[in-house]
């Protein structure tokens, strides 16, 4: 392992997040809020962390594996715990473990509130939140790819812990050239957003604040009962466009920007993640239409809530805690799968479950003609083996940290909805449960041990379990490796 | 295929019903109770099918590996759906998807029962509801193999589908042989635990009913309380003890008994079940002491629980759904794990989740130190890849069953707690949930669709999931093979 090399890129990472803490002391002082003295100060503090470690380039740069692997865990540590300090210092979240979990839950996209009445936040603070979930979204390392000049050699590494998914393409052989292409990407279409907000007659602040959310597939923002605060079709189809957009591989978009390749629509997981979103949206609809009364309605809040569940987005234009057992449901499974792979939203996302149900089809015709061999192949390329085991190992982990983690939950003794929909919801980042963690709800009431449990759970969530599940094994930390 | 073979055994199996059938017979007239002719005419049908199919044994015994699963699950259902007719004829169960339900139930030794006041069910039918959970705890396909002669050869592919657990260890080289030494110390150990009932004063009739719901791990009675209704501390230890007996690996007994092999302790998924027991009751005990008061009361009422839990028979001496939610996500979670291989209890079995942790254990050393080659192993001895192979395949069609049945459950729109427990209990076989499923409730409640799913689920959860996902592939019922 590279100690000093880690260090030093942690440094740099200190130095990242001290400059854009300061975006929001910008909103604050346009709206001549005091709050936005928390931001200077924190900058400073990080700054200082900068200067002390991430200056001076070691000689020896190489990053190996698993170096790659706690650093990326680090970081978002690191960032949370430094990115909580304004909530803090302003006063806006008092409590300083409660501070985290709303950074944690920023910066993972997750979008649980602790907030109880989040109408009452300064526009900075506010500012602040959509922010992490708009670099939480793409990747904190790749934005700090972006910005700093890292060791290209290895740096691969790091990205591949950050962009989640069960196999990494790379756009073009230099990771830094890379996540330069993915962020201008990101950039972009969350401009185009800010645009048809405005053109809908949100104001800038309220467009930029809800194209960040809805970039990140976060779903924070200001106003009590979400989007439905502004009870516009307009807004609600150009967001569920957008959010449907963001929860689709970014990959494709650069191959049909830049490679002129027409193949979004053939691409086996943008099918599948489609399909899940016709069918779960027309099952739901017809599950909630007496309470609608007519098909547009059912529809229009149908799909709203599934293209807003199955990006883990977690916006909301109807208690749909008040809905009937099985919409509830059915939003659990969606949110479950989750969007694609590369993209910013959560879940288990869509291309594991297909390589999961494929394998099952081949485990069956195994039974029937023994001799059989079948290999899984998406979009016509056969899967290697190591990406299947890696799979199947994602789901057991995923399965045994839902157990423990509802467990441990459970201490709370709330409702048995309210203690598994809200772990769910923390390693899906999705944000949103049913019960009291509903889109009426928030996790607030929650005591200090549930709230470290969750914010471990989406932090697992978001870096894919195993890069988290490795920095407890007692074999890292053995000096000779 | 073998069509001949396959009818022919079947049929025979309807003779063996046919002759079972007549013993709670016998106790309806002991009784002198007038629904025991309902067993005399369900006999009379069993047996008119048995000498349309069973009589003529074709001239080409063999048994393929397919023809052993389709034999297994064809014979699961036709038992349920004959077993249901006592049921059904006495008028005990009005409905017959209800008197279906219950003898699914019983056969595969979950206990849920959908009879509302059990105290008033004939000692006849009860003796029946019990009988199934014992013939239904060992196999049935075993039981027939013990009674009549099929052909030897390669019944051994009938005995791996019904015998749980990961892997099959053969006690001697016949499968018949082997199934009568497993119904032999069944049959022993089931005697034994009649007297010691006796002994603590229960009469005759209610140590039989006992001891067969015991060790099928089932759990049907006839007290609307269950075991509180005796109030005896002797009888709890005695059920206790026994329960945890019933889920221990038979294979264990018959190298203890007949090779003098003392190392049922040493036995690596022996010593799991008992940490789980222990590590359960502890916490459980600490959990409810505040109800209970005296450390003892608390223990007392623990143990029982989680023995009846985690074996998935379903006994109780309290209302554990009264409990604190962190209680009873630990029985959730016992019951979950169940007991182990090669035993008459249900769940995912021990065996099976040490594997899955070592897997993951494998999974990080791997990451660490990507070149290193590493095994699992098990007692010593190294899990072969198909094994390993078989339960992760098992643990993604347990969990995709789980959802699919869910979302189908939920449409009768209960609460969260009652849909998920009530399928978790269904499928590990364990027979009680918690919310409306609990302990004081019954499955009556749940829709026609509902109850058809959860009869599915609980085959599926006794034949060990693919035999009967097997069924639904479109490509066994092309004739060519």
């Amino acid at each position: 392992m590279n100690y000093k090399m880690t260090t030093y890129i942690l440094g740099k990472m200190f130095g990242v997040e001290a400059i854009i803490i300061l975006l929001p002391a910008i909103v604050s002082w346009i709206y001549k809020e005091e709050s936005g003295y928390s931001f200077l100060i924190s900058s400073a503090i990080l700054l200082f962390i900068y200067i002390c470690f991430g200056r001076k380039k070691p000689e020896d740069t190489t990053i190996y594996s698993k170096d790659g692997l706690i650093i990326v865990s680090a970081a978002w540590v690191l960032w949370s715990i430094f990115g909580a300090l304004p909530f803090y210092i302003s006063g806006s979240i008092p409590n300083y473990i409660d501070a985290f979990f709303e950074t944690v839950s920023g910066f993972t996209a997750t979008g649980s509130t602790v907030i109880e009445d989040v109408s009452k936040v300064p526009k900075g603070i506010n500012f602040w939140r959509c922010l992490t979930l708009w670099i939480g979204g793409m990747g904190v390392l790749i934005l700090v790819m972006v910005i700093t000049s890292v060791h290209d050699k290895n740096s691969m590494h790091l990205m591949r812990a950050e962009v989640p998914g069960p196999e990494l393409s790379k756009l073009v052989p230099k990771a830094r050239t890379t996540a330069k292409i993915l962020y201008g990407m990101y950039f972009a279409l969350t401009i185009i957003q800010v645009v048809f907000l405005l053109v809908g007659g949100m104001d800038l602040y309220d467009s930029i604040t809800h194209a960040f959310s809805t970039a990140g597939t976060g779903g924070f923002n200001n106003r009590t009962n979400s989007i439905a605060f502004y009870n516009s079709i307009y807004i609600e189809i150009v967001i569920t466009v957008f959010m449907i957009l963001f929860g689709i591989n970014f990959n494709l978009y650069y191959l049909f920007l830049f490679k002129k390749a027409n193949n979004i629509w053939k691409d086996e997981e943008v099918k599948a993640y489609f399909i899940v979103i016709i069918v779960a949206t027309i099952c739901i609809a017809m599950n909630i239409f007496h309470i609608y009364g007519t098909v547009f309605q059912s529809l229009r809040y149908a799909v709203f809530q599934v293209a807003s569940t199955i990006t883990t987005t977690g916006f909301a234009t109807a208690d749909f805690n008040l809905w009937p057992e099985f919409s509830k449901c059915m939003l659990l499974i969606v949110g479950l799968i989750g969007s694609c792979a590369g993209s910013t939203g959560g879940g288990i996302k869509v291309a594991r479950f297909l390589i999961l149900l494929k394998s099952i089809r081949k485990e069956i015709a195994r039974m029937l003609h023994p001799k059989s061999v079948s290999i899984i192949k998406i979009n016509g390329k056969k899967i290697n083996e190591d990406t299947i085991h890696g799979v199947y190992m994602y789901i057991i982990a995923y399965v045994f940290i839902l157990i423990i983690s509802v467990l441990i939950v459970s201490l709370d003794n709330f409702d048995f909805a309210t203690s598994f929909s809200g772990v769910l919801s923390a390693i899906n980042n999705a944000g949103v449960g049913i019960s009291k963690v509903g889109p009426s709800g928030n996790f607030s009431q929650f005591s200090i041990l549930s709230k470290l449990v969750l914010c471990l759970d989406m932090l697992i969530g978001r870096l894919e379990i195993f890069p988290f599940l490795m920095l407890l094994s007692p074999n890292l930390w053995r000096k000779k490796f």
